[in-house]
């Protein structure tokens, strides 16, 4: 079969590699129908992440038809159309207890990074029972795919972990796909107001589509300071860090009510300065999360109900032989608007 | 009255002022019969507390006797005897609704810090309804002036942010008063393990005597391993930082599981280093509080059931009138052994 | 000054009465300018609750200006407009701390009950600062009076107590007036499904407008039956009564998932039968409330920000002079296609 | 092998019967060496449960050794000791996601109810992964057989579901095998007073001895009396219904406080009259549940580290071999002054 293979950093090729086969009861494999690029995909590219080796199918969202089921698999069986979740999860050890499924003893990140991924024709997917969802009837695959990864990871790690209520103010820092992933779902509990804060207009200009209140373009260092003006000197009560690096992290904890919540979204590389001397007494709370996609049914209830549209976020697509190509444009976000970008295998 | 003052850094006399009197409707006065030095007075003296200026009165802990209200007081009258809480709250802005005494409007930490405090004779209390407690009868006044600050300050910002479940293993580090409070507290909630981490082998010793299983002076600079080996490689559930430096807080973050709180007690005065580069996908959470006092009423009923003994942390005793060699011992806590200091007031 | 005034079951009159006084230093007059008529009014008319008597100002919802403030009050002064809480709390006992403002010591549901209420020129609402809510600039008096009573008891006895989710499927049993809050109140949470329940064609056809889902006549006694089919034999997640009756209780135990909670919102005036044989082993709760109007500040942040319109509600508008009329078609609300009626006093 | 084996209504014998095989991927044969006898059990004996039809060895409480395992069981192997819990969860389906293992979609409770049980020498476990849990090293098996059931349904249904918390006065009505389980695990989180209600004088003794503070014989029938006298007219916090008839449930549902909790533990056969004309406005809860088993890993930290001793409950022991004489023995409780009844296979 085809697939797109890391070959070490800045290389990537759409090879010709064996096609996966079953190797545990609990095991499915699924023909893809449609994938898309994430953000980390170009982050392992320039081999900033160190358990990528060489030979690796990258890809870590899609939607398929399962092709062939291990023995003891139960809830999916060959035929059926899927939702594949970017974290695997075996269910039973004790983080998938307690509903971290992103700590699976025997799963987590995996897909498109300790084993083969989803930017393939065929995929193997472990412990398919627990990582695979049902695609309902009349399904449209562009939105579902959203359900792999962007979708829950904005919910769980933004909206969740922030614990957005009515009537809130919020501040999302940066407007990419997590950060509008993040727009999009915290919509679900009726904030007040939602300020958007990003580098690029082109970017806010989409969040003010998709329902941001405010739009601040944090390229005049302004940021903060417009942001407390707004709140009249209180600060947000949920701030969501959606980018990864000090800056953002720093606007984040600068523009905090007391009381308030600082969801960490982003990948980070490095160490942040953390200002305890001014935040002991403001009984703040500051959260990280790998997503765990333990909301998956929900959000996709929610997308069934009409209420949540991610396909907003589809700016590009590709034929999933031209995924070359396709990494080009998204690589070049800026200069191309491109948010989402899907790859389709007809 | 007598009064122990504030005369700018280093400097503080027992002297002889004015006493209080009603100021608004909502104030009384009340006679200190038992008082006690926290570690936040001798920052003052250190001049590290700007808020407080020359001839204030310090102390935010007391003891003692209702003397005179104002005329919209109900809830206390002359001769009551009542707890100070060290937090004033009106009970009616925005953030006393929440539960946020620490931030009122009206109040939050001003005793013996922006108005007068305890270490005095006689003591004005504004919002007295609020921040005001009966002593129940027979109640011991030597534990429950542990209830003005030390307990709710242990209980809301170290066991209830920590969110301390049954059979969980927590780590205290440091264990002077504050963490000691901490630890009596923690065990309201059952859990497994507590571990203890201090420099002070006379500190850890009694933190033995009241519950912690197991003792680690962290001189060697092997805590973070000890702990790590003690937990099988896991972490703790929940990492309390009951110090307020950067060493202290960087074990915190060292050993947290996934999953894991970090629930900071102490007071800063420097930004740390919070290494996101490797929490970011841990899924954990890291709290600030100034207490609150909300769950006085709480505690109160659990040492009346015997289940709490406060007075454990208490040390040394002297008269009210000798403030200023309990100041002395309290500054030399290692040497001196000190814990809690008691001030009487007969 | 001119009152609506309860002179016994069934009687009533637009009477001259003496304008009321400062009483207590907590206290605040308020010259009313928009009221409303609640169903409880019409219950009190029956004669079906006892605590009021003859001769007592009816009325428990309203918007005014302060003409008046005792020595004690610091949150509002005269000429503030005001939205008037249902609930009156002191703020500083036992129950008031926790939140549960409806069972106060010294407050609670007291207007136009215990004391003289809001169908009045003029009425003293005593602890003003805990109990009076300050309009925004801007505010629609008809909508801000909807924050009196009905949306907070639609949200909090409804919406919080049955934990609405994203993605749930709800069943509201009642369509009134208070069942027409909870559906536009559930809205905040993002449910998939809203079924709606009630034997009013009419009422059904407003809920269809305000966002319900799906419209069910239970005239036919097929209500339950319905619903199963429509959830596939599972049951609803929330069941909402909002009538008070039997047969609406029962309506909602029998519709109810495994896991789904049971909110009563009506005011119930016999015992019901509960079906614990069927229900011990099914994980459900119940809840019951009497509305603490602790969500008000919340509320009006979501009225400002336009995502909850309120003045839907209203029907009918009287002058206030005219609340006699107003009384005759509240009391005809089938014939009349009447839900919420404004009183005017301009 | 030979079993307990259920010939219909009144009909139990010690049968030579089939040993169990394994029938899917996912199941483990279990050599029980302890058992234990549950009131359910009796009730089966009566005729009561008719999902229970004759042939059926009954038990769902064990501890064991792992004799062989499906082809898709990864977390135990044939040597394991291990623990058998009373709900068999596949940790897949919707309701196991949620926690919710007690209609788990192809488990729940079936163990000696719809497939063989445990009172057997051999018993087959469907979805071992989930439904057994290591014994630890020098484990004590006749504590750890409570953690099969009566630990996790005392602990799940009377102190989660009625939200025990520090300080609390919480009410146990019933002082059985269950109803002192809620009594042991109530003081995971240190309530204020717990009080104890039966008929039987030596089962309040034994509640005297593993915690109660107050023990109340409802034979007078002045115990509603006695709660309120003792609670100064406000009642209880915490309702437990730990015995499953409408007098029981009336009883906890008059000693509830506002804002109480009312946990039902019991096994009703019968509708009650819930007094919703009183509690309407009283801010209450009710809830129900089958125990789900998802605290076991909890308890059985709890139990490693001391803080609870459920060996405790144990009055009487048999040979497995003697399991009609324990049945005997069990039926007569309040004559034999039995509370758990263990069976050792050596």
């Amino acid at each position: 079969m085809k697939a797109l293979v890391y070959h070490g950093p800045g290389q990537r090729a759409w090879d010709d590699v064996a096609s996966p086969v079953i190797q545990q009861p609990t095991d499915a494999i699924v023909r893809i129908t449609t994938s898309t690029i994430c953000g980390t995909d170009l982050h392992i590219l320039k081999g900033d992440v160190p358990s990528v080796t060489p030979g690796r199918i990258l890809g870590h969202e899609g939607v398929g038809v399962v092709t062939e089921v291990g023995t003891a698999v139960t809830a999916v069986k060959p035929g059926d159309r899927v939702i594949i979740s970017c974290v695997t999860s075996c269910g039973k050890c004790d983080f998938c207890r307690k509903g971290m499924y992103s700590h699976c003893r025997d799963g987590g990140w995996i897909l498109g990074n300790t084993i083969d991924g989803t930017q393939a024709e065929l995929v193997r997917i472990p412990h398919a029972d627990m990582s695979l969802y049902h695609v309902p009837e009349d399904g449209d695959e562009e939105a579902l795919v959203m359900l792999s990864d962007i979708l829950p990871t904005g919910f769980e790690c933004g909206v969740l972990n922030g614990q957005v209520k009515p009537g809130d103010t919020i501040a999302i820092v940066g407007a990419g796909p997590i950060g509008l992933a993040v727009l999009l779902t915290a919509q679900f509990y009726s904030p007040a107001a939602i300020l958007m804060i990003d580098l690029d207009d082109n970017r806010l200009r989409v969040a003010g589509e998709l329902g941001a209140t405010t739009l601040i373009n944090s390229g005049d260092g302004q940021a903060v300071a417009r942001v407390m003006e707004l709140t009249g000197g209180e600060g947000v009560d949920v701030a969501v860090e959606a980018v990864g690096v000090p800056a953002t992290f720093d606007i984040c904890q600068s523009i905090l009510a007391a009381g308030g919540r600082l969801a960490n979204v982003g990948v980070h590389g490095k160490p942040v300065e953390l200002h305890l001397e001014k935040l002991w007494d403001r009984n703040i709370s500051l959260t990280t999360r790998l997503v765990d996609t333990v909301t998956t049914p929900m959000l996709l209830k929610v997308v069934r109900s009409g209420k949540l549209q991610p396909a907003k976020l589809v700016t590009h697509r590709f034929a999933l032989g031209d995924v070359m190509e396709a990494y080009d444009t998204f690589a070049n976000a800026g200069k191309e608007g491109a948010l989402k970008v899907i790859l389709t295998n007809a």
